[in-house]
């Protein structure tokens, strides 16, 4: 119960944006997978590929929502700040913060449920993927 | 209040997969968006681009939540239904659900904001998109 | 020889442009590769699932070469045409046109090989697909 | 005349693939795209989004052409080259070449022409950005 985070700096790229010069909402959801990638390979110190396919443990997403607070634009910077939120049997909640500076421009609950990728089947998280979640515990 | 549902088929394409070779979840709220696009086009009779430079009124996601119900593959074919949930003054509660064959894939709520796009301010919904919304009222 | 070209007729959507408010290059190719997949469901009567899954035959792309001649923007409506230029025992060359009413605002060239997916090694084109691809050959 | 090459570690992502489990080839040129961006912010010292906003100074593609050497799959780590291989007058022409250790995965050559973005018009290319784009050249 650290209440650590895991934290991605991370740029507002050119094509981002949509018409409305400000980031299109679902490429959002897509920066937000970014940084839980990274968060696998580097604070669970196992690479989201090799988990998949090595261990045959995906993490799908099943409920997202999503609060966009601020329009953001290309050119930002902003700091993506991981949590998690909820440890289940197979289920894992991650939470993110999405800030450009003093501003939450963007704040996401994430419901993932560990499966067999292969069976497409509901499995319980290991003892060591848990340990480490558990130290990104909100 | 007719609880019309504006439809649209679509096809899941080949690269909207995943490594998991599942759609990839932000993938799915384009879909949704992309049928808003054409909801506007059709159902409301003015484009989207139209509205957005010559009525200048946008209309930008605040919030999101999605269910995620089945799995959905390259090459499946599916029926998005977009029905307006609520209206108020400025906002507008879309809703979606993405179903192929008789199975409810996924499921949305997105709440969004009339705003002026150059003044990024709250506008109120003009009457005449106000009873062309109504229409498609659940 | 028949000339035939396969046509598909498109929007340009809300978050294909880019900061600068027109189409983001590497989206084109997203679009070319949209009506590629359309004309194998349709033109050769074979799904590009179907093929790619059953009768294990991908299309991977070695080259491409793109002139953007005139810059697109949300709202416009493309027509993509599509022609075989050239097929050799495993290779098939695809010539694309996209236009803005009279404008040719994008031209590509796009050398595909045929590969069993799973060994990822180069594959004769088989004789119906062969005869399929023919009567579009420019 | 230096030679100098910009240089940039990256992550094939987890939907940067296709139903193949490859590199998505459209997807390869976003990421092209994005080490420009970087390009511009560091090697060049000015952000595009100011180049672009502030000195009225865009780079659009006219012309990409690409050799896709060898598929790229989720989890890899590639390194992308950019270099400049000609400067006109308004024309810059940059090289790319993108590595999976020793190989070379994919190479491309992109041609952008300096314009103002309002007008869409060509431009000269200032001195300071033509000295700086001379460092990275080939």
């Amino acid at each position: 119960m650290s209440g650590r985070r895991f934290r991605r700096r991370l740029p507002i790229r050119f094509a981002d944006v949509d018409h409305a010069r400000v980031l299109y909402f679902p490429r959002a959801l897509h920066i937000l997978h970014t940084v839980m990638e990274d968060f696998f390979d580097e604070a669970l110190g196992i690479g989201y590929r090799a988990l998949f396919d090595d261990r045959k443990l995906g993490f799908p997403t099943v409920h997202i929502d999503v609060d966009y607070r601020a329009p953001l634009q290309f050119g930002d910077t902003v700091v993506v700040e991981l949590s998690v939120a909820e440890i289940g049997n197979s289920k894992v909640v991650f939470g993110y913060q999405v800030w450009r500076d003093d501003t939450l421009a963007c704040e996401a609950t994430q419901v993932t449920v560990a499966i067999d990728p292969e069976a497409w089947t509901k499995q319980p998280i290991p003892d060591d993927i848990r340990a480490a979640l558990e130290a990104y515990r909100r």
